[in-house]
């Protein structure tokens, strides 16, 4: 084995750390630093959350995700409805329609049948649900002590609307930010019930299939520029990504975020910002401005769109930058998270 | 949670133990007891390796398999090249040319990034040579203790052949089945440095993606009825599913088997029968009598087949059961193995 030289040094170890998965800076780093350039010619310049492939007569959006939360079962879901809407998600947010899935488990020695048949039923019924079929999988088991129960890779294909040209370069000055409901609801949901953390509360996750919505944004006819989940570090990392990405500005207004009292008060106990805090079944929409009456109302006639919200436009300042209009009248940046506030919360 | 009746009682556990992930009896097991009933109706009938779709004027194949192999680094590969390969032959099986891959790593907290950086450097170089682009993936980290350094994931989609209909069910008596080289040549590799068993051994994984030479077979005109890469379980396996599924007997020779001397011994020393041994780098083929000399000469003819080698043939008797003639005139069953003999071998 060839000595490896990182091309810019990673962050503080010359090992993995939690913070590595936390979908902020730290993971960012680790694709960039690690995985590109030892990738190598085969890597897609652009790969990112799904990829767009030009096949016959139509385009493709092909994801993969894998799910490792803590624990299997959470207040509003299980790590099974969660890998297939994870999934679906990633497809929807390139304008797909998702078509079929695969399922990879991989198994600790010792868990109990029952068990993963309940994350497998919650499985197959999420998919029934979100209109994917289940095509193919693979099953893996590992030795006790190696595993945590149940850890499952989903992969899916979506067919991309013909209207839609829909990806983060597309941001641009002007813009209107959408986000379609509440913030912070899974990570609260997950933690709530997290070993050493319990504490009461009735929110419970917000899991859902997206791409009936995103349908539904698509039939206005609207020129939708940018779609994306704002799962791991939440919409402050989603964000700070698509501002990166467009080199475009984005200035949001704190008093305008849909945060629901119980997020607000666990995320207060927990000394957690709800803008940080993971979403599994919320969108962020960038469209123009004469488009965004229209959109706004097509996600409000739709179940999980009743409380869409504009949080924030595009500017022409700080460009690959975030910023928040405070309660008080002041601006603070809304900087990328570095690791991970809540580890394998997905 | 509703509490969950198995349809048909699993073997002796109520617990996964590792046989479910070893392709044999218990892993099938599995997936029609558990899998497929909580997975409903969302679950496709054919789930297996891959799946088959039309989209626009074209047929794909999708396929997933995760990689939890014991040591990361073995004699010839590591779970890099395997996770490329092994995606790759499960496209290449249903007459696809693979063209992109997704890869999904779940890392454990502590994982050296040195040790990291080989195995992905690994990916770039099976992907590269396998002329595959890696276009989108996910990183996932989990705490000490609930991992094992790296594990993989890949799904790939590949362009399937419009001269190709490859699938199991069309085995059929009188088919000639042929091995396209040496057996047991992975698993043995893998043993050979696995920690308490170490032994001496020149063998090296055979690991290589193989759609280059079913290109080859397909460029003959043949009609190929049947082809499987014989990873867990082995040829016995892989055979077994195959009589099962296409309700054909299979009657093979045992004296044709190609099996390394160094293989044959290492088996020896472990108590293994290496038809039971799995392969990364090799494929049986169904294929009609009047299309075997000519498949075999395209096989010759390619790097990764010049041992290729006629084992046996589909015969009307023992429909689902496959036998071998033994080296002493005899006939023995080759059984489904029930668990594994080899755990973590991929």
């Amino acid at each position: 084995m060839e000595s490896w030289v990182c091309p810019a040094p990673l962050r503080n170890s010359p090992n993995i750390v939690m913070g590595h998965g936390g979908g902020g800076a730290m993971s960012a780093e680790l694709i960039e630093h690690l995985f590109l350039p030892a990738f190598g010619p085969a890597a897609d310049a652009a790969m990112g959350d799904s990829a767009v492939l030009e096949v016959g007569n139509v385009r493709l959006a092909f994801s993969t995700d894998s799910f490792v939360v803590k624990p299997l079962t959470f207040p509003g879901g299980t790590i099974g409805d969660l890998a297939v809407n994870g999934t679906v998600n990633d497809l929807a947010m390139a304008g797909a329609r998702p078509m079929v899935l695969s399922t990879a488990f991989i198994l600790e020695e010792g868990t109990s049948l029952d068990e993963l048949a309940h994350v497998a039923q919650a499985v197959g019924t999420a998919a029934l649900a979100a209109g994917v079929k289940l095509v193919t999988g693979d099953t893996k088991v590992v030795d006790a002590g190696h595993g945590d129960g149940v850890y499952i890779n989903t992969a899916g294909i979506g067919l991309i609307d013909e209207r839609a040209d829909i990806r983060p370069q597309r941001a641009t000055e002007g813009d209107v930010v959408i986000v379609s409901g509440d913030i912070g609801v899974h990570g609260v949901a997950v933690m709530s019930c997290r070993e050493g953390l319990e504490f009461g509360t009735t929110v419970a996750s917000d899991t859902a299939p997206l791409h009936g919505l995103v349908a539904a944004m698509i039939d206005t006819g609207a020129d939708i520029h940018v779609l994306r989940d704002p799962t791991r570090g939440g919409v402050a990392a989603t964000l700070n990504e698509i501002a990166k990405t467009a080199r475009v500005g984005i200035s949001l207004d704190e008093r305008a975020f849909p945060i629901p009292a119980e997020v607000r008060d666990a995320c207060g106990l927990l000394g957690l910002d709800p803008l940080y805090v993971a979403n599994e079944g919320k969108l962020l929409a960038f469209v123009p401005p004469a488009d965004a009456d229209r959109v706004l109302a097509a996600m409000h006639a739709h179940p999980l769109g009743g409380h869409a919200t504009v949080i924030g436009r595009c500017v022409a300042e700080h460009p690959g930058m975030v910023s928040a209009k405070t309660a008080l009248g002041g601006t603070r940046v809304v900087d990328l998270p570095i690791g991970e506030q809540l580890p394998r919360i997905c």
